[in-house]
């Protein structure tokens, strides 16, 4: 694993259903030649976009802070509706460190991008993760509460004043959510039953604020066009809560309600070393190394 | 996938207990400057060596040949015992098309080094798989019928002819089997029981001789030092016959017997593609494309 630094970023967008406005804000990102355009992932249902992207720290910045105003420009948050929780048109930016970069350097990436977004676009910025600057707003669940809609009232107030910027929603893109973490699995498990509740009552039991796995936070929510209730995760350290572990306990908290698991997804980018553990447990593999993988000798 | 073309070899050696010939050998495929030896896999109990190297055609040539130069100066195949098939010190030596070249380029390359062995190592040399020159020679497991005991006396009849070098064994090193195939996925399943009995029927039912899977090859095998009878597998085309395939077909057969799977291995290296499908199946992913795994795009 030898060569340039790499960086990760994987902006969430507030809009998964207007292509045409997708691709404006995908364009930012690919008009940079040394920026690999890795995936991109739209979810009508979430009315939400996730894109992917690599490249070294310099291009990295520069795109994340595009794509960003790109957003703003062409998402109202005033007209937005979706099932996930979200703050604004360019709803959280991470930073994540891949290669030859360590975590610090990531979080100094953050806080000059979110600088950036503060000042010349004038959108309140919060930093979350390793890049808060208070405890407080490590949590990306705490910094959203409530949405988009009662953020507009309180930003004002004291514990919910924004880290830079304005302290007044942007009055179409609303806020913003900067910071710099581990790389996350973004997995979704959904159920064979339309019944939400049973979701919720699953994530709950599954995810560490209401004392499920230490590093896996979770929500039930309806895929109403398939008529699905599904618990999407966010698997925040692999290495602890594995891809299994997660599917597994999911599994049998449907036993209790007589569910059965319809399907699952991993949402935009996957370490291979986290879908290592589960071919090693499912496959009960005695000592299967990463570098057992042929690709894993290909890489630049 | 842009760059070079790249084969992979992997040369099968019958020596897997004395470490300083195993080291001498694979010491002549490392001095090639751009070959990347990727993995060594020694079995005390099968006596047997598995190394896996890749690089580009020429320089891959040239180390396989020296390869098995080094192994039949080290290895007596008179005095071999090992419960693995085996004909010679060298016993098979397969190119695999991995990047930018074709399975004809692959299959062109393996008559070149098995011209080599046969006339300057006077070793007389069988072709199979793609590269085999007769149709009943395509099935390794025909080529090494009866093992080198059986071989060595059998070698001058018309069916057992040798396609290049001298009609007769070597005296000390035996035969060798040179070929082109796909990439191959060697996997072993573990019983957790001690009777071979078990391991020999469960690997009638799943291989394809017997009327089991089309694309996987099969024997019972016993691992003394764990007292474990093993289910040694190839699979052949994981396209055709995935690993978790094989794993559940393993796993219902062993019922039968009222015996659980103690573990299992994969030998070698594994293409991602190879362990793809297997996630799919036990995370019951929708949708998940090998794209998604991150390393995939740090590739050369």
């Amino acid at each position: 694993m030898a060569g340039k630094k790499l960086v990760e970023c994987i902006p969430n967008f507030s809009e998964g259903r207007r292509s045409e406005v997708i691709e404006s804000i995908a364009d930012e990102i690919r008009k940079y030649r040394d920026v690999r355009f890795l995936d991109l992932s739209s979810d009508p249902d979430h009315n939400r976009t996730v894109m992917t992207f690599l490249g070294d720290e310099e291009e990295v910045e520069k795109a994340a802070f595009d794509a960003v105003a790109r957003a703003a420009e062409l998402i109202d948050m005033e007209a937005h509706r979706g099932e996930h929780p979200r703050i604004g048109a360019a709803d959280v930016i991470p930073f994540v460190p891949i290669r030859n970069i360590s975590m610090e350097e990531c979080v100094r990436l953050a806080h000059r991008v979110g600088k950036r977004i503060a000042e010349e676009l004038e959108i309140p910025v919060y930093y979350y993760e390793e890049a808060a600057l208070k405890p407080e707003r490590r949590n990306l669940a705490d910094i959203r509460k409530g949405n988009y809609e009662k953020l507009r009232e309180e930003i004002a107030s004291p514990e919910r004043r924004p880290d830079a910027g304005p302290q007044a929603m942007h009055p179409r893109a609303g806020a913003a959510v900067v910071g710099a973490r581990k790389p996350l699995v973004a997995f979704n498990i959904n159920l064979a039953t339309g019944e939400l509740r049973i979701a919720k009552e699953i994530a709950k039991r599954v995810r560490a604020k209401d004392g499920g796995l230490k590093c896996v936070k979770a929500l039930g929510v309806m895929l109403h066009e398939r008529n699905i209730a599904q618990v999407s995760m966010n698997l925040v350290d692999y290495s602890k809560s594995a891809i299994y572990t997660v599917f597994e306990m999911v599994r049998a908290e449907a036993r209790r309600y007589g569910v059965n698991i319809a399907g699952s997804e991993i949402i935009g980018l996957v370490p291979l070393e986290a879908l290592m553990e589960s071919a090693r447990y499912y496959l009960q593999l005695e000592d299967f190394k990463t570098s057992q993988v042929l690709e894993t000798h290909l890489m630049e």
